[in-house]
């Protein structure tokens, strides 16, 4: 099974082939949880990528892809238990559904099965995949305590904004995408503007994330449009909006994001026509336009069949794309 | 180097000279303020021992030393969480001292490090490495969840006390013991027989942790006697009392186990008087005796120098036979 539109398909395969241990069910039970609430799996058919573009075997990718897939989902965990999420997936989050100590127990174990599956991979290349998968996984941590960080600073670039989110959430893309691919050559060199390509691409999603959060059309948007407004959360919307204000507008915003009222609404209409009057629409979708592109120009220098990067192009087009 | 007597000092020179990075600062120091706590470093000289058996150079095992301690002040950081502990080696918790997200996320880079530090053992042998420190760290996992599950139950058996503390404590003991050795020799045949006999003499270790908290020299133990009795904790003693009361010590035993009086000195007095009565000290003795029977039965099996199967076991036992 060699088309990429069937990847997500082979990875739920692969997936429901691969559950954790029955005992103890305390430990186990909670992982499984996790996994089975969804998503999008992006991560996993990223890996599926790397190889393909390789023209390997996909099926020898399936143990990495699972391995990236396990570890998000880790993060997932113990990142809902640092912010305190009651929902994910608009089910109850791990700690809630299970107990905070079973979710951070659970979480651990959850990092010792993505370095199993990891150590499924092709074992003359294992150093490198090791090598890759450690770098990504502190990246991940990093980006969280910056997040964390951000959380009690007013003072927050754009740029180091942007950052966050790189560690945070595009790392693992990049990384999935070129773990596939070392899977096959067992090189990095030559692979790197995968990893390149996935974290510019993951930038322009999560980008896009925050965007649809204030903008997106209720119908097709999954959530609550305005969560972010309502929850005061400093998204790029937040700083962009920051950056282009005058005097005014500042000590406006400012203020409505001091406020928690019972009924949010008011407060999310004020705030997403500030940021409309502000401009901010425009400027980022032009910064996320500006990550595309560096994504799409990195790929041109990837030595692989060409129709086989557009394709992978289109598909993580789509993937940013989303509900737009 | 190659002087056992000096592994300690070996690996505590590596480790000052291995301080996690600086920045995010909220990420990293608390990963090293519990590195430095202290402790008695057993895991990462076993790791040395490892390789000193095959006639390695021992300097070539200190990242695998380095690695095994890690993740056991990981799993510290995470235990004390859901433990509740306020106190760690008569120094503040990572989570007292700096919060239960860092403590959460600093936990989770650490184990990151330790499979980092890991990647830098022999990079031929690197997949057994994996495959081993991978099934040691979910057995830790396993053991620490079957602890916490013993928490609500009332009928736990000794033999599955024992696993249970095989798993959370003694399991990696043998792994460091095991690393070590395969760091040199690539295979685990051969080697077995030193996680089977790092891990008896664990459970050797833990039933003394166990036996000290009641029965230690006040002057010579380090934590006040009687903690364990104190806090209600269902240790080995208690299960052996339990195994040999009659009906009216059951209930005695039981009764003391549900107070928690202001002034504990009378109900320690009391169980421990309890524990004497029904011979638990003997038993507990000659159980661990067992323990270290079997670990040294194992190590015979070990082809490598004589005399120096011999040093092993005699540092082993003066491990678990500390402060008697």
């Amino acid at each position: 099974m060699q088309n990429p539109s069937q990847f997500g398909d082979l990875y739920l395969s692969y997936l429901k082939e691969n559950p954790f241990k029955k005992a103890p069910e305390g430990l186990y039970l909670p992982a499984d949880y996790i996994m089975e609430l969804g998503g999008k799996r992006f991560r996993p058919q990223l890996a599926l990528w790397g190889t393909y573009l390789r023209d390997g075997d996909v099926n020898r990718a399936l143990p990495i892809a699972h391995s990236v897939e396990v570890f998000h989902n880790f993060t997932l965990v113990h990142d809902d238990i640092m912010d305190d999420a009651n929902l994910r997936r608009g089910m109850k989050t791990v700690h809630e559904k299970f107990g905070t100590n079973s979710a951070i127990l659970s979480g651990d174990v959850m990092m010792i099965k993505a370095y199993e599956y990891l150590q499924k991979g092709n074992n003359s290349h294992l150093g490198q995949l090791l090598k890759i998968f450690n770098r990504v996984a502190i990246e991940v941590c990093e980006g969280q305590q910056m997040d964390m960080d951000f959380e009690s600073r007013s003072d927050v670039t754009i740029s180091e904004y942007l950052r966050m989110i790189e560690l945070k959430t595009s790392a693992l893309l990049g990384g999935a995408l070129l773990l596939g691919s070392v899977n096959e050559v067992g090189e990095i060199e030559g692979s790197e503007c995968l990893d390149t390509f996935g974290r510019w691409m993951g930038v322009a999603f999560q980008i896009q994330d925050d965007y649809l959060d204030t903008f997106g059309d209720p119908e097709k948007f999954g959530k609550k449009v305005g969560g972010d407004i309502i929850q005061n959360k400093k998204t790029i919307l937040y700083l962009k909006a920051m950056e282009l204000a005058g005097d005014t507008e500042k000590q406006e915003l400012e203020s409505w994001f001091e406020k928690n009222p019972e009924d949010p609404t008011e407060k999310v209409e004020a705030v997403s026509n500030l940021f409309t009057n502000l401009g901010v629409k425009e400027e980022i979708l032009n910064l996320q336009d500006d990550y595309i592109k560096r994504a799409r120009a990195c790929l041109e220098n990837l030595d692989v069949d060409e129709s086989k990067r557009n394709e992978l192009s289109q598909w993580a087009l789509a993937m940013v794309d989303r509900n737009v």
